[in-house]
């Protein structure tokens, strides 16, 4: 008889369901399953109330829904007997986090708070909360706070303490109602198990959990009087390793996914690294992209160097016993979706129908004819703001180059080398600081566009393996519910049987690559000057928020 | 009896003929005929022989198509007796260039050059003599040249020397044919009356002729040896003032046009030139700014002063008896047209269809209903490189400020508002220079978008008047054609009859103006980075040449 056990990945738009064999890896059916709300950017559900500027929020029932709806047809379409499942592990979107009553409820699921924006998941890209985390970088780095480092130098507006402090000052009274402020990572994993475990991952990356401690009382008072109740009070909680076990699947979670109760619940993960060991890239030097509509970059190694712009380094982040170095991109298939839906003008749309491709396949095919440098571009994908190394969301995308020549296909090209120079910086950063990259190992929905796999290749003159599953993340958590079930010692051994991956699919071009040399030089200046000299976006973001907040005001007084 | 004079305006795309009266300057009529071959930027027609980046050329006999297709259908729809038509004149783009044989047989009209990019006319826009334009400059700063001054300080690489000096380096064999180097604007005059008549305006902005002498042999010997001809043998010629009669019309032009023989042909004029007068815009502090693909501002004064950057200050180039000054804006309208071409979506050109409305009319309505600064971008209009004040034609176009919330109406209103930024960079340093500016004064096609008209007042807090009249350079012309043929003592006093104006037609609001100053402040960032500072523009030209090099190259030798 066999054994299997269920990943699930928890997206940004769908969460996916995968059931896999745990003696071989083998994937026997997956399904997903769209949240209802998506990304609410604009207004709030129900009453329509408009969200400011670089809000983005979503529904905890949209993620209950992907256990009502994706495992059940996962299994069905395995054609497995959900008796045979032995464990289930998820992962999630970070930094993701859900404001919760003491038993785990959503503040926006209490009818009182329903139209509270404060109430709702702030999701991973929500950037309304940068004026907090300049302030965190600003007194750390005053105070000299020993954890600083470890985050590259820069706490990003993404993450727990930025999202909480802004939840603290701009609506109190749901920040005092908040008992725990709780990743979704670990708020779906109550939900199946019933126990409320915080995994290590996410409270290293996220929560400035190192060394066993969070940032101190002091400095919480220091930056809001009043705050310092936040570690204690929302914050700490139980701690657990990667491919442990959180609990076991209660009654009402076994309903919803017919799965049996009483199977091993794994501790909780992030999207990203949970795709390390899906890739067999647990070693040093091995750098895993996960390319989707972000690219998170996750990495073990034997030594703890602090990067300049990293994420962040966690003890046992990845996987227990290594230190695991985490970057990103905040921005990378967003930017290609959002000019392929935005900037392609209609003959286009045509032309790619009448070849039978899609717009997105049209635009790779007419851009790959091209020489490097041909289109005379060079980008900033900065659309999303700048995750590493800058980590900055006030920055904002530029193109320099446009003749009246330009064509779509040309500047599609530009925004893929941009994403690609991006991942570059980050590569000679970790370089520069004691912690060389290899090999990139990509996994994620856009490894299939063999025009940026050769472009990634060409432009950081790296061999680029890529992962061998159409659904990294849901495989990473099946093995981590592999292990949390005891089926393997550990996640690497685990990860062994289970994992898989095609090696040097994409060798660097020495020719490409030295003309790419010369348009990096052009990235890197466009990088330092508005990334690091000249606060130009900054002053574009004031003059947009003051320029909404007149708008408004206009409405609201004619209204 | 009422008499009539026929005034052709020669445009990037068409020539437009009308049909005025002398008494009052009614329009009675007129007809637009397209050039069969456009501009020529990709190939060379007949044999398809490929262009290098950057020319534009255009056919000499689409110029003559125009005399006998527009003119006799403008008689025609203006219902006149073409008996009583007492002369006509014309205006040409300028500088564009036409290499001729002795009798100003144009080069390419010569079998055995046919396929020789050299033979054709250079177009304004032509812009591949920019290496030549920089020798110049250099070479003319060193030897403080007294005409450098003039210039702005910069030589244009539109202009007559550069193109020329092209011309000598890349196909000495036409340019020993050469006989005359010919402004288009006097070659059609002497198609029309079989005399060759070199205009005062061209032959002071594009052809270096200052204060009685064009710059001298030593200067062109260093500049290239052997080049010390190009003055005695292929410019210098007699010269004609504006207004001035250069001949009568000839049998064969009589033919084309279907006008009497004998009739008054005006001496040759610039577009842009002539419009001041058709506008009542000939007194100093009103600056002409005739709006299409690309914009000039004309701008009579009574001192002469220099400014950085202008185009040129020339006595008697705008009207006899004041210094006229030019400066200008390569890409306006082009960038516009360049964006809702290739920039916007099939879901918005349905929209717009839905609405009844064109691409323009839509685009424009969404961003008129901004806030100033919501969009949070700063665009440089660079397109088509920039003419005034930094003399570039290697710098391009730059968008700053790209978030995934950017819509296609958003970037539209950016490229609007940075040509009108453009505009204000010359309006400042025309003031900074003692030639102060105290009324814009629109013509050309843009006039009619009342978003963008509001913009260039606000931007610039002007007042902006609008010519009251759909063809403001052919109704100059045709002020001119009444000069020439005798009816008015000179161009004033025929433009006080003739021409019309409605005067402050927009006007700027403080509010808006104190907005976009904080917009301006970082477009005159961009523009002094990009344009000052770092040549990344250029470099990013090199490596643009380069690979097409490259690839020329790769299928040339796959051919």
């Amino acid at each position: 008889m066999h054994r299997y056990v269920v990943g699930v990945d928890f997206g940004t738009l769908s969460g996916r369901a995968v059931v896999v064999r745990v003696a071989d890896g083998a994937e026997l059916g997956s399904a997903v399953h769209e949240y209802a709300h998506g990304v609410l950017e604009e207004a709030l559900p129900g009453n329509g109330r408009l969200l400011p500027p670089d809000w983005a929020l979503q529904v905890p029932e949209d993620y209950r829904e992907v256990l009502r709806h994706a495992v059940p047809e996962a299994v069905r379409a395995a054609g497995v007997d959900a008796s045979e499942v032995v464990g289930i592990a998820t992962d999630f979107t970070a930094c993701t986090m859900v404001p919760v009553l003491a038993d785990g409820t959503p503040l926006c699921e209490v009818p009182d708070y329903r139209d509270r924006p404060h109430a709702y998941v702030k999701l991973w890209k929500h950037h309304a909360a940068q004026a907090q985390a300049d302030r965190i970088n600003r007194l750390a780095e005053q105070r000299h706070e020993p954890w600083l480092g470890r985050y590259g130098g820069l706490i990003s507006s993404e993450w727990e303490f930025a999202k909480g402090l802004q939840l603290f000052e701009e609506d109190r009274e749901l920040y005092d109602l908040t008992e725990h402020w709780v990743e979704a990572a670990d708020w779906i994993v109550w939900q199946l198990c019933g126990r409320y475990v915080r995994n290590a991952c996410t409270a290293g990356y996220k929560g400035i959990y190192q060394d066993g401690a969070y940032p101190g009382p002091d400095f919480l008072e220091e930056l809001a009087p009043g705050f310092s109740g936040f570690v204690p009070e929302k914050l700490e909680h139980e701690i657990g390793q990667l491919g442990q076990r959180a609990g076991t699947l209660g009654a009402e979670a076994a309903a919803w996914t017919g799965l049996p109760a009483g199977i091993a619940v794994a501790v909780g993960n992030v999207d990203a690294h949970v795709t390390a060991p899906a890739a067999q890239a647990t070693a040093p030097g091995q750098m895993v992209a996960i390319m989707g509509t972000s690219t998170c970059h996750v990495m073990s190694a034997d030594v703890l160097r602090e990067v300049p712009g990293m994420c962040g380094v966690v003890d046992g982040g990845i996987v227990a016993g290594s230190w695991g170095y985490e970057a990103g991109q905040s921005g990378v298939g967003d930017i290609f979706g959002w000019f392929t839906r935005t900037g392609v003008p209609a003959d286009y749309a045509r032309a790619a129908e009448t070849a039978g491709e899609g717009l997105h396949e049209h635009l790779t095919r007419l851009a790959a004819g091209q020489e490097v440098g041909e289109h005379g571009l060079v980008a900033l994908d900065w659309h999303s703001g700048n995750r590493s190394v800058l980590v900055d969301h006030e920055l904002s995308g530029v193109l320099v180059g446009l003749t009246l020549a330009t064509r779509p296909e040309e500047i599609y090209r530009a925004l893929l080398e941009a994403t690609a120079f991006g991942t570059r910086v980050i590569v000679e950063t970790f370089r520069e600081s004691g912690v060389p990259v290899e090999e990139l190992v990509i996994a994620g929905g856009l490894a299939k566009n063999e025009l940026l796999m050769q472009i990634y290749a060409d432009v950081t003159r790296l061999p680029l393996s890529v992962i061998d599953s159409e659904q990294g993340p849901a495989l990473g958590s099946a093995i981590h519910a592999a292990v949390a079930a005891g089926c393997y010692d550990d996640v690497p051994s685990a990860a062994k049987s289970m994992g898989r991956v095609r090696r040097g699919v994409h060798l660097p071009d020495e020719e490409r690559a030295q003309a790419y040399d010369a348009l990096f030089a052009e990235y890197r200046h466009l990088h330092d000057h508005f990334g690091r000299e000249v606060p130009a976006m900054r002053r574009l973001r004031a003059v947009r928020r003051a320029a909404v907040a007149r708008r408004h005001d206009r409405e609201g007084s004619t209204a």
